[in-house]
């Protein structure tokens, strides 16, 4: 060769310039011996129901070869929607088959909204800061961020989600910030969405994580009594099932108006033409004997204390540093700091010297600019390698002051 | 509401007004009573080793469930990528895990080389006509495509390849023609891709359907021979599970030189985060046991008995109407009408009407100009359901006639 092969290729998209490789980045920590792991958004494996998925399974490959083991319909098993349209639907949100498809896990739903949504160059009304897979999923689209504050008294939803080809918010435990979206503001939002058209897309794979007191109202079942009818309203939600049963199933799904439902359907036709059949059968076995009213609980009951093991660390080791909420549910405490010249990029790598992995508040932040705030996962660890975690994250920001 | 809902909506991303149905439609006809389906590509369902991945699944689940029911790393199960690099590698092809990335089944190994390799208005060097899929995976990314024609006589493959982001083709009984491309011609579109430094994707889901003598060599091994060391040349190598063992498991991969793999692993990233370690593991515990061997002798027998039914009901049915080669492999007949004003876009619609669903030649075509030929798949149905299906299909031409 006369010249090192790789310089004679043509260019790899320009997006790829852009994007960022710390999700990566946090999946492979977890091979780093002895770190503690606060990054990333992983539940705890031994959550994970593998007796009853293996039960599961065996009957889906063996009972039903024809249907699991073949190509499924796009749209996903017609059984499965029918039961995610049943269980999501009230007296007031009326929900057929017609309004949901099942993805490949909610990063999909992600992609695929970005997919059917955006031209190049669109608007994203965006809840900032905003979780991290959703922007490296839209990064392809190339889309400019209108980034809003549903916490900010000044929040204004129709300024909001006005001209924007769709708005995004996970008003039940932001990722990344843990916090809820009121009641009110749920309200006007859905409001603002029926009032200017804009899609409004709920991203909600931690509802079932209330750790104190009863769910706020969903912007879907909102949009649906206010449109009496068949669903056909603004409101795109995005569920999955990684943190009820397993994410190794990779079955999440999105419910929406049935034009928006078909557009997301020839949008993955050419994404990956249709989900498992396998894992879909066997997740809709398992919402068929209530296998995540069988393991919510526990779950609920483990990360609650983990969260406060979390918190009571941070109050000892970080309170003269950084501030935060501690969150009624999810997975995450977000926290800033004091200092506004702090830099939480060298405190992700520093952290790493001392053998603790959070995540940078940057990452978040559609424009990539926020280096004061970071993020903590509490689901993963039991309450003493929190606490470790948190002993060896407050040693970081020591050595950074040096 | 004054106006209806749909009418205040953002628009769509503009892709979305020029995509098909087509392939819902060939899903979604397998629902008719009594349809000869002879369109689509899919295998007997009763090939499906059903109890095998019982077993296989049931192990996965309950041996591994830390690793198969969490979230695994966006490349792939290690070991799978390893099990998979050393199946294709050959004295004069060294790969490694760094060459290999798992996917959702082919079809996404086709997304991801759009996702990184296009950006809008980009040129696809594409053997014509082409798999509808691939055309449906960059649709999203508004491609330029450049047709070539490997089994001509004036084929240039430096004048096809050069300029462009990547070159496709389907050298194994093509779909939708059912050719191969001569070794010949193979080794000239490699050294093509060398010269030029142009990326090469080889699409290789029928590689494992040969009923007619040994396999021609894959494009990727003779770019290996090429270029001594470990792989680094142009080939993008796409495989799929869907043929050798099942579609629904939904596992497939790429092999390339490793910044194409770390490129594609960005993309992937942002499209489904990872594929399910529960379907990755059954994988590779069924290479581990043999089971693609297991199977291929029935496979190969069962289908190539189906080719000679479909050939023989043509040949006595069609040969006024159409020509075509009989292939030696793969799933396809590709038929073209000898009058050039035939319309098969009518013969998909008035075959409907006869009880059989062939595939229309324009959606193969990157122009959609095609109308002159069909393709004919013998896979999934038996001998005397594929001649009967080819009756009504002589019919249905009659009746156009008429």
């Amino acid at each position: 060769m006369d010249a090192p092969v790789e310089t004679r290729r043509p260019p790899f998209a320009a997006w790829l310039s852009e994007t960022n490789d710390v999700t990566k980045r946090f999946l492979s920590a977890g091979s780093i011996p002895d770190l503690v792991n606060l990054a990333g958004g992983l539940p705890d494996p031994a959550t994970y129901p593998g007796a009853e998925v293996a039960e599961l399974a065996a009957a889906a490959a063996r009972d039903h070869a024809a249907e699991t083991l073949a190509y499924g319909t796009v749209d996903g098993l017609p059984a499965l929607r029918d039961e995610i349209a049943r269980r999501f639907s009230t007296p007031e949100l009326r929900l057929s088959r017609e309004n949901v498809l099942v993805t490949t896990a909610g990063m999909q739903g992600l992609c695929l909204v970005g997919l059917t949504m955006l031209d190049p160059g669109g608007i994203i009304a965006c809840q900032s800061p905003a979780y991290l897979g959703a922007l490296d999923a839209w990064r392809p689209r190339s889309p400019v961020y209108r980034p809003f504050h549903p916490d900010r008294n000044d929040f204004d939803p129709v300024a909001a989600l006005d001209g924007a080809r769709f708005g995004y918010t996970v008003p039940n435990f932001s990722n990344p910030t843990g916090k809820l979206v009121p009641v009110e503001r749920r309200k006007a939002l859905v409001a603002a969405a029926h009032e200017t058209g804009t899609w409004l897309v709920e991203d909600d794979p931690y509802g079932a994580l209330y750790y104190d007191g009863p769910p706020l109202p969903r912007l879907l079942s909102i949009s649906g009594a206010m449109a009496p009818g068949p669903y056909r309203g603004p409101v795109v939600y995005l569920g999955t099932f990684s943190k009820e049963i397993a994410p190794g199933l990779r079955i999440g799904w999105m419910i929406a108006a049935p034009e928006a439902i078909e557009a997301f359907g020839m949008a993955k036709q050419g994404a990956d033409m249709c989900t498992s059949p396998l894992c879909q059968r066997i997740a809709l076995d398992a919402l068929r004997t209530g296998l995540p009213e069988k393991i919510r609980p526990g779950l609920l009951a483990l990360y609650s204390e983990r969260r406060n093991a979390l918190a009571a660390a941070m109050a000892e080791h970080l309170s003269g540093l950084f501030d935060w909420e501690v969150p009624v549910g999810g997975m995450f405490i977000w926290a800033t700091a004091k200092d506004p010249d702090f830099d939480t990029d060298r405190l992700f790598e520093t952290g790493l010297e001392h053998g603790v992995c959070v995540s940078p508040g940057r990452v978040f932040d559609p424009a990539g600019k926020d280096r004061r705030s970071i993020r903590l996962n509490f689901t993963l660890n039991p309450p003493e390698k929190l606490a470790e975690g948190v002993r060896r994250l407050a040693k970081a920001c020591a050595a950074m002051k040096g």
